[in-house]
């Protein structure tokens, strides 16, 4: 199957891995290119020279095209972005933050540009700001979130229909059934994070991959809404927060209890207790961890097969 | 297409309307069931004499299956069931409740069972107690809503997966490519609301249909969580309730805010500041109020189309 993602992209299948911090270093992102899909290196909760690393040896790993997903709100990102142009990486993921800021820069590299959005309206800036593709992430979607709270569901339509370019689903989708669901609702591609942080070249702890596999509806929730919208996997720090919250918690009390580093404490410490799980509601419908180029393979086929079913109903 | 929904309500397309307060009495009921669909008349807003007429306006006005919704929490339920079971209605759609309690009595009656949940354990224990289907209804749909907050996309999987008995998927669809994506995550049908609540047939009022196909994103949110989750649409109540929210109202202040008659005063006289709006996330989608059969042909027509399309890719 040819469409306007894996000729964007140069890839075998539209199914990209979200670039995830503390999920999604090299290994990762070169596994899943190597399988044709599109593997992203999750710059989010690297220093400059990690990153660097992370590009040099996934480029070693695999001749495929690979992307960068780049936090534009990253406190170093003038780092980020000077390496990833030094280093030639041919696309780039942006999310969290404006991307007319830096798509000029990007674009004269020859720098292929996809924004990451939660609704119709951001994406067609992204469009107006030159981007190449969105990718529109719902509700249901792990990490940081957007305020309208619009599931990938009833996104996906107002996105494919407010902009011209590719749209790329994500949220929610962890098979190739929801793959076709995303393709129904006018999706050239799809962003799955949540099975590949499970998945075995995912560098999170095994403690929260075992936590993931072993998770049931309603173990995520959206916190931190007066701060900024994060879904996450309930826990010890899931409910200080969330007692913070009903009582009434100010962003700066939130913040208070947020505190440092939890991210890493959680999801590449393994502190299951105290750490920030940051992982999508689909974890209830991943019970194996397995290397990613069978996960890419098997939500292909699933894909192919439950196209044909459809097709004789 | 013959399929497990269609034989079950004997209607010719899988598509169901679903019970509204304050918008699906006999005349959107009659319509969409005479357009090939199931039409349910929501009791949940009306008192049982009132119930007992539309109940009789709706057999006057259609001889194809319509259902009636019974919210079993509904303080005078035994009156409803008795007037159901007098008129020899075939098929009751419960929701709000455990349908355990009533399903001896429907079924001694030979009247068919659908039990409304949100999660694969309650669709279990609604198999186990003898539903004939369930609904699995996802967190972007309007009204009361499930407190895990699963989306239809990721939920639809999970309930398929739980039991035997067809799945109906609701919440969030509203048009053919929804009801196709549906279906790809295993639904055997779909119940949709918010398209219908504005409908011509709907009985909501004019100034609520309107406000409706004038939404956007983010314009819906799920409220009341300390006392019962629902999806309403932002206005001057839904602020009153977020600014108690927000600085940590207990669920006794919340129902002081709540007061009675809210959802009447909203839906049903139009009062768009003061009243409870509930809908759908998806009424971002819906643009024009049109005859209730208008939009079954058209969504059975869309779907059709869009299983073609899938089936070139």
């Amino acid at each position: 199957m040819e469409n306007r993602i894996t000729q964007l992209f140069e890839i075998k299948y539209p199914i990209i891995q979200a670039g995830m911090i503390w999920c999604s270093g090299w290994e990762l992102a070169s596994a899943v290119s190597n399988a044709g899909g599109l593997g992203i290196i999750g710059s989010g909760s690297m220093y400059p020279q990690i990153l660097q690393e992370h590009i040099l040896k996934c480029k070693a790993s695999t001749v495929k095209p690979f992307a960068v997903n780049v936090p534009l709100l990253y406190p170093d990102i003038d780092k980020h972005i000077k390496i990833i142009l030094d280093e030639q990486v041919k696309i780039v993921f942006t999310s969290a933050g404006n991307p007319k800021t830096w798509i000029s820069i990007f674009k004269d590299h020859g720098v292929k540009v996809v924004h990451v959005v939660s609704s119709s309206k951001f994406a067609k800036k992204a469009e107006d700001a030159g981007c190449d593709a969105v990718v529109a992430e719902g509700f249901e979607a792990g990490g940081h979130n957007g305020r309208e709270e619009t599931t990938t569901m009833v996104l996906i339509p107002l996105v494919k229909n407010a902009v011209h370019i590719p749209v790329i689903a994500a949220g929610g989708i962890a098979t190739g059934s929801a793959m076709l669901a995303a393709f129904a609702l006018g999706a050239d591609g799809v962003q799955i994070g949540t099975r590949f942080a499970a998945s075995i070249e995912s560098s999170a702890h095994d403690a929260f991959k075992q936590k993931i596999i072993s998770s049931e509806e309603g173990d995520t929730l959206l916190a931190m809404k007066k701060v900024v919208p994060v879904r996450m996997m309930r826990n010890k720090f899931f409910d200080e927060i969330q007692q913070a919250e009903d009582r009434g918690a100010t962003a700066d009390e939130l913040k208070q209890i947020l505190g440092r580093a939890r991210a890493k404490k959680g999801m590449f410490e393994g502190d299951l207790d105290n750490g920030e799980l940051e992982i999508g509601e689909v974890s209830a419908q991943v019970r194996e961890i397995k290397p990613a180029a069978e996960i890419v393979e098997e939500i292909w086929q699933e894909f192919i097969k439950g196209k044909e079913k459809l097709a004789a109903m």
